[in-house]
């Protein structure tokens, strides 16, 4: 255990109240199953939260998520691998789920193992697992992408996805994470999508069909996943027509899901070009549309009706965590509509959330993210020209038409290499939604290793490592 | 009234109970009298504040701010001054405050008047003195800065802070904003100076003298004081020393305060520079320090006790406002540690305003911001390296190195204009805190009308617009 969890003793005393009484405060009465629903999106720190709701709903508009009735905001921790009493300040998507799914803190990229020493560490979805509860995991991302793996899966580095992933050097990686180590041949448990069929999650939904293919070339995937109990899904159609009570292995995509939206013209946010006077010539306006490659692709909502169907009928109490991958991947590419739409579909299936919990007591609904992003509401070209032609962002900037016919300037502008590149993650807190929690008292700063004490007291599991 | 106050009738539903059992649930015995204390942090958003906790605490740490007991989150609305029915959705401090005092929308560079048509829109700390409540404004800035300004001014524009700017033009502002309207001589109030000088507050203390003592050059400026009852303090020794009960006049700097720190080397962040091979060269990290120019200064938690010690003296109840303002200003300037010792020194007077709230029932503490500012935590120049030589932030950045000795990488990225220029503000969402309320819910997120709201149902105050 490294620090002190700051919450932690109030949330104890917290909820050692509320088991005693049930969530909503009646005592004696037996209460039905504990059911937890995580809610990640990725990278949706605030501000891309204020960028989507601007669009969709206009100044006075809303989201779903933020009429959840409690809010707090989570730290962001990161370890360093070389010298893990030392923080880093920016994370990524691996180290900071493997937080949310074990309660520990550790260094970038490592899914569920130990900064520098590489224990497994043990999760949320395996306590559960073991205590009979019903479990699944949803995103629109590869279902072997780091968000997902940090639940089932334990391995040096995320980029260990598929068997052919284990033998190739990651160079930007420091040597203790390489993948090698996790290979079977090794004694390891084997690449993220070997893990994920061995793990007996009940329920897996998103993309990444190639990196399960590639567990076994030889043989066709529904055979692998047959041999691992999983009932295989490729199809929207057969998704929402699905009403049996196998294991579901659902792959929508060989990588990841295709986003929702695109920009007019499939445009991005620009870099500022400059007239023959070297004035700054700013990008027009442009609207969000429908990408016409989502055709035919589940929702996240549809995904989160089939997850909540098959593990509130098991009825022993369920696990699942649902994520809004793409929020974060179209921030790296500087695509407010991608972003938008993304953000606009996760918030779909939080309502969808919202809604089974209204109707099935003693369900925990927490809505996170893992860390910030990019993406900046920024002033107009209108503001910039006010102040004379030597001021424009110096990022990458886009001027979006919002459906209520108002102008709104984006900028990313973390990493000046040209398009193709990424944007990188910011260090920003993220915000945290709670519903289930009854009257009891969050703190307005946590952090995430309190998201999983609390998901953790809510079904009653003791945590792995205490 | 423009669109709905989304909280509006759930917060009425809860303060009418609030009313009837007192802050603390207990019934029939008296209430004392009512306060609130709302502490501005300007430009304060997630992101300034996470800086400033990770530099000064840690990533384990908190600030006091962030220890109070519920967190919400505040739309920020601006209107078009052309068409008030259309939204901007980039603020800046005249409006947003002018929000905060008034309950009302309007537009960017107004003080409490109204966008478009000009109306005066009565203030929250106008409707306590007419109740016969105590009142105080405190600030960092010049107490003629929009914030202070807001409360107790009504202008066209922030820049009519003393009679000499009424004639000016304003370039970048519409006609219909221009001060000449407000001179006296055109039957207006006058400026800013001299609506806080005939406003009554009993206690003013900031920065700005010269706005003030051009109100009347030919006479001193402690007699054109006194001419108003005000009892005039310019040195930090005679406000701490002050055991009088007059109206006071605080002014200990020509212009804004001093700040509390500054850069090693008065370092900021910079532009990446490029070495003979292309190759960008990041800046060296350095550390913050104390700005000798403070010295002699009174710090905001001195001005904040000494206002808490006049107003619960008059024990009548009080709505007083304490402003970090220069948060927002350094990072205008591209200026960490500028912005970091006015976070810590903001954090100060909010730990000071607990304090006093822990002796003193029924006080009613917000915390909360204007709006976002540029400000951003990006990763480490190891970590760009890591991915090849064109990859750097694009705009300007800094390295600190914080108190517990890690590195953190922080970007200014609004404004491509040189050191001199200014960043720009950002459009997210700005956090609020809350202590004080009881039990009762704030909703997870509100707009700046309701916090207006929240104080006067605090106050028993009917707001002026309903």
């Amino acid at each position: 255990m490294r620090g002190l969890l700051p919450g932690a003793l109030l949330l104890c005393a917290l909820t050692a109240t509320a088991a005693q009484t049930g969530a909503d405060g009646e005592s004696s009465e037996p209460r039905p199953p504990a059911n937890v629903i995580l809610f990640i999106g990725d990278g949706m720190d605030e501000h891309q939260i204020t960028l989507a709701r601007n669009y969709l709903y206009g100044a006075n508009g809303s989201l779903s998520m933020e009429r959840l009735p409690v809010r707090s905001s989570a730290q962001v921790q990161t370890l360093r691998e070389e010298d893990p009493r030392q923080y880093r300040y920016v994370a990524d998507s691996a180290n900071t789920a493997s937080t949310l799914a074990t309660g520990e803190l550790t260094s970038m990229g490592r899914i569920a193992t130990s900064a520098g020493d590489d224990r497994d560490l043990p999760t949320i979805l395996e306590a559960a697992r073991q205590a009979g509860l019903a479990t699944g995991l949803v995103t629109t991302a590869n279902l072997t992408d780091a968000t997902p793996a940090a639940f089932a899966a334990h391995t040096a580095h995320r980029n260990c996805q598929n068997p052919g992933d284990m033998h190739r050097p990651i160079s930007y990686t420091p040597k203790s994470q390489q993948c090698l180590a996790d290979h079977q041949s090794q004694g390891g448990k084997g690449s993220i999508a070997e893990q994920l069929l061995a793990s007996g999650v009940d329920v897996l939904l998103g993309g990444g069909k190639k990196e399960f293919t590639r567990i076994d070339s030889n043989t066709p995937l529904e055979k692998t996943a047959a041999s691992h109990g999983y009932h295989l899904l490729e199809q929207r159609e057969k998704l929402l027509a699905y009403r049996g009570s196998k294991p579901l292995l659902g792959l929508f995509a060989n990588s990841h899901l295709p986003v929702e939206w695109i920009g007019e013209g499939r445009r991005r946010a620009e870099p500022i070009t400059f007239n023959l006077l070297g004035e700054p010539v700013f990008p027009a306006p442009f609207t969000c549309q429908p990408n016409p490659k989502h055709q035919n692709t589940p929702t996240l909502e549809e995904m989160t009706h089939v997850a909540l169907e098959q593990l509130a009928g098991k009825s022993t109490g369920f696990f699942l965590m649902v994520e809004g991958a793409s929020i974060d991947k179209q921030a790296h590419q500087r695509n407010p509509c991608g972003e938008i739409g993304e953000l606009q579909a996760f918030n779909r299936a939080v309502a969808l959330g919202q809604t089974f919990a209204s109707k099935q007591a003693n369900t925990l609904i927490i809505v996170t993210a893992d860390h910030g992003q990019a993406g900046q509401i920024i002033p107009l070209p209108e503001y910039y020209q006010s102040w004379g032609n030597k001021q424009y962002p110096p990022g990458y900037y886009a001027v979006l038409k919002t459906r209520s016919g108002e102008l709104m300037g984006v900028s990313y502008a973390t990493n000046a290499a040209p398009q193709g590149k990424s944007e990188l993650h910011t260090g920003v807190n993220v915000p945290v939604f709670l519903q289930g929690i009854g009257d009891k008292r969050v703190p307005a700063l946590i952090d995430q290793r309190t998201i999983n004490q609390l998901m953790r007291q809510h079904l009653g599991l003791v945590s792995g490592s205490q």
